[in-house]
């Protein structure tokens, strides 16, 4: 039975930044709130951790970028330091083969006509990027079209040389952490049109991996829990969300049980679909809740004692179709001494990578990062692997994917209230899907309706 | 804490005709079972209800046809009368514009342009089907660039009239309750190919509609339940499987535990998902279960005092573009008198059919039939709808769907054992994926395995 001396008018479901910024922002508006997470942490998506004391290393999403506004404007809230990544020096290529390439700028080298190819099928899905409905990408013209094709079968259809194609393959299991054969093409183009286009989703400078904060963007999220306080209830997994003529009753699987006039459910589709609903949720939002699995993703740190691919004029960026890990990053501290090299292993490289034993999985990476930084690269201090999928109130990354027809045939029931159940998440952000700044912009913008409609005493 | 004295060998989630089967199998084997079924009936999306004393209707799978060995053998050794469906008479097509045509044959009458158009169509899908490796879809030839394109990709790709890609369309979404948007090309391939071809899975005569039970198919699923007797456990919905040295922790929501040396999954991917399995699902295992949703299906059953549509030589079958129910077929009892008409709402059109109230939904049903058959089928006995995507323990049907990408990259991950839980359901089936026969055959060699594991001592 729930316990009436601790009924709030809004209960949030997942403290990830989504959830943590509808709680902050219910409270500053004067109401009361609840908010339950699964986990022994905030912060969901963006994680760290500290394989030595003072040597922090971030496991989630670190990049913030141009146009991530409300971003920028919780990090200067919270005095938090936002530091360029670096971009200075040559970034590394590796084809299957293993020959390993250096390249300057957004595109890596290859012959003349892949080059041409890839910047003219970069230039076509701009241009196509561009007509998307912004809010409602259901409503962008030819969307049935769009939306009917993987964004593979476009590429296929567009790059007309074997190495622009993989090259363009390549850059979109980087972006979404699958392989192209799973997005519907129109996802794929709504996504990019959301963080203002596809350059500035692979960019650094200018892009979306263009600045990290010092201190870790997984700050974020612990300052706002800690201003949150008691609120903030860890080890909660919410297990059912029970609609009454009053509101919404909120039971726990530690067994407790709360009320409240509203809830807000803060987790990814396919983790909300595994909460228990009475009664039952409409065909359409349960369709969708069926539809949409995350990306597969593992993210790598290697950590050293410096950052010793500097010195060879190597800025620590790489792109690899050897493999395990296609993408690499430097993510060392802008205050040094400790070089870090991230990883991100995805799609069904990732799958694959996990079924090896782990004392396999570092030497195949660690064998990678030597293929591409020479040999000091199989020895750092420190080797540490997320594997995000493994998570179970995560189960991958970096977001929700759409396969083809679910925009279009039931994109309206992505944020439509379910009566007192309200939805958010990166993945109902119009601006920068699947990015730390949806999630943030997407919490903000629940705080706001519901403080609309608690102010109005608005039923369900 | 579970019962000591009532921990068998394998405990079966579903009482589907799936989980019948293998409870079944393995206690003719020998074995110690117990089936857990969540709902208060067996037969999962087999079911039938009575709108009046001896009127007998059937909401959910009821026809057979050849090649279906299993079904056939199961109804034979059950006793159960095996009737052809009834094709006399010419058959109706509706317009988008609602006009109605009389046709006859496998394929409505359309423009002689649309009828070749239709039929090459239909040649080449055929020949494609053929081509795929019934275990493995993922071996096939060409596996990756079958699977990365849509359905409706390869329809507007190889059709060449817009009356033959209506049309091909129209019988997609009348096999998939889903739109072809939503389907690997692959997966469609497979599902005809498990089913002896695309002319078998759409035909009556000679096709997987050719012929029904007199007593319902449901009887399948009411006569092996009642002779596993109290084995079955009704209203138990599982909530999670813990797996321990020895075997599997299973325990339901109503707060009961059993310990079991195996454990078999029977029920379709989306709600198998909604298990919670300690330890978590390999990354593969559950990445499949987030892709696989079912389709969105409404049955509709019109009851009239008798067949009056036979009269104008009617068959009682009908296809509409008109909706909301695509298709309508006779389903009248084999020794009469009333005339039953049954009627399937697919896809978006049954979304939107089901945000509508119960008398509006009901008025257009009957219009639309009405339309078809004369003003008489706007007066039945008795009208019934069965929304399958609104059960919370089926959440849609016929089947669950494979969109693109996920047979390639997840397909070995459907039927492989996780440790000692095991896969079964006519979603695992090779042939007769997702019929009635492909349920029977997954139960009975689920239930044949895990007998040879049984006596075999082995470990998971």
């Amino acid at each position: 039975m729930p316990d009436p001396s601790n009924s709030p008018d809004v209960i949030v479901v997942g403290a990830g930044l989504a959830g943590l910024m509808a709680a902050r922002g219910l409270r500053r508006h004067g109401h009361s709130v609840l908010l339950l997470e699964a986990r022994n942490r905030v912060g969901g998506r963006v994680h760290a951790t500290e394989p030595a004391a003072g040597c922090r290393v971030e496991l989630g999403g670190q990049f913030l970028g141009p146009g991530q506004d409300r971003a920028y404007a919780l990090a200067a809230e919270l005095g938090l330091r936002v530091v360029r990544t670096r971009t200075q020096g040559s970034h590394l290529m590796e084809t299957a083969a293993g020959r390993v390439r250096r390249w300057r700028g957004m595109i890596p080298r290859l012959g003349p006509a892949a080059t041409l190819d890839v910047a003219f099928a970069l230039h076509r899905f701009e241009r196509l990027a561009a007509t998307v409905h912004p809010d409602e990408p259901w409503n962008t013209p030819r969307a049935d079209r769009l939306d009917g094709l993987t964004l593979a079968g476009w590429i296929d259809r567009v790059t007309r040389t074997a190495g622009g194609r993989r090259m363009f393959r390549l850059a979109a299991s980087a972006v979404w952490a699958a392989e192209p054969e799973e997005l519907s093409l129109l996802h794929a183009l709504f996504y990019a049109r959301a963080a203002g286009g596809l350059r500035a989703v692979i960019s650094t400078e200018g892009g979306a991996q263009q600045d990290y904060l010092a201190e870790g963007a997984h700050q974020l999220a612990r300052r706002v829990a800690a201003d949150l306080g008691e609120l903030v209830r860890l080890a909660e997994p919410v297990d059912s969300l029970s609609r009454t003529d009053q509101g919404v009753r909120v039971t726990s699987r530690t067994g407790r049980c709360w009320d409240a006039r509203y809830a807000v459910v803060a987790v990814p589709p396919t983790l909300a679909a595994r909460i228990h609903y009475n009664p039952p949720l409409p065909a359409d939002r349960d369709a969708l809740l069926q539809r949409l699995p995350m990306g597969t993703v593992v993210k790598t740190v290697a950590v050293y004692p410096t950052p010793f691919w500097r010195v060879a004029g190597l800025s620590g960026q790489a792109l690899s179709l050897a493999g395990p890990i296609a993408a690499v990053a430097d993510s060392s501290p802008p205050d040094g001494p400790p070089g870090v090299l991230v990883g991100f292993v995805e799609g069904p490289a990732a799958r694959t990578h996990l079924a090896r034993p782990e004392a396999e999985r570092r030497s195949a990476a660690l064998d990678g990062l030597a293929r591409l930084f020479g040999p000091e690269a199989r020895q750092p201090l420190h080797y540490l692997e997320q594997d995000w999928s493994g998570e179970p109130f995560s189960r991958g990354g970096y977001s929700a994917l759409f396969p083809p027809g679910a925009w279009t045939q039931l994109g309206p029931a992505l944020r439509r209230p379910t009566g007192r159940i309200h939805w958010t998440g990166t993945e109902t952000a119009t601006r920068w899907y699947g990015y730390i700044d949806g999630a943030i912009r997407s919490g903000e913008q629940t705080a706001d309706t519901l403080a609309g409609l608690l102010a109005a005493g608005a039923g369900g």
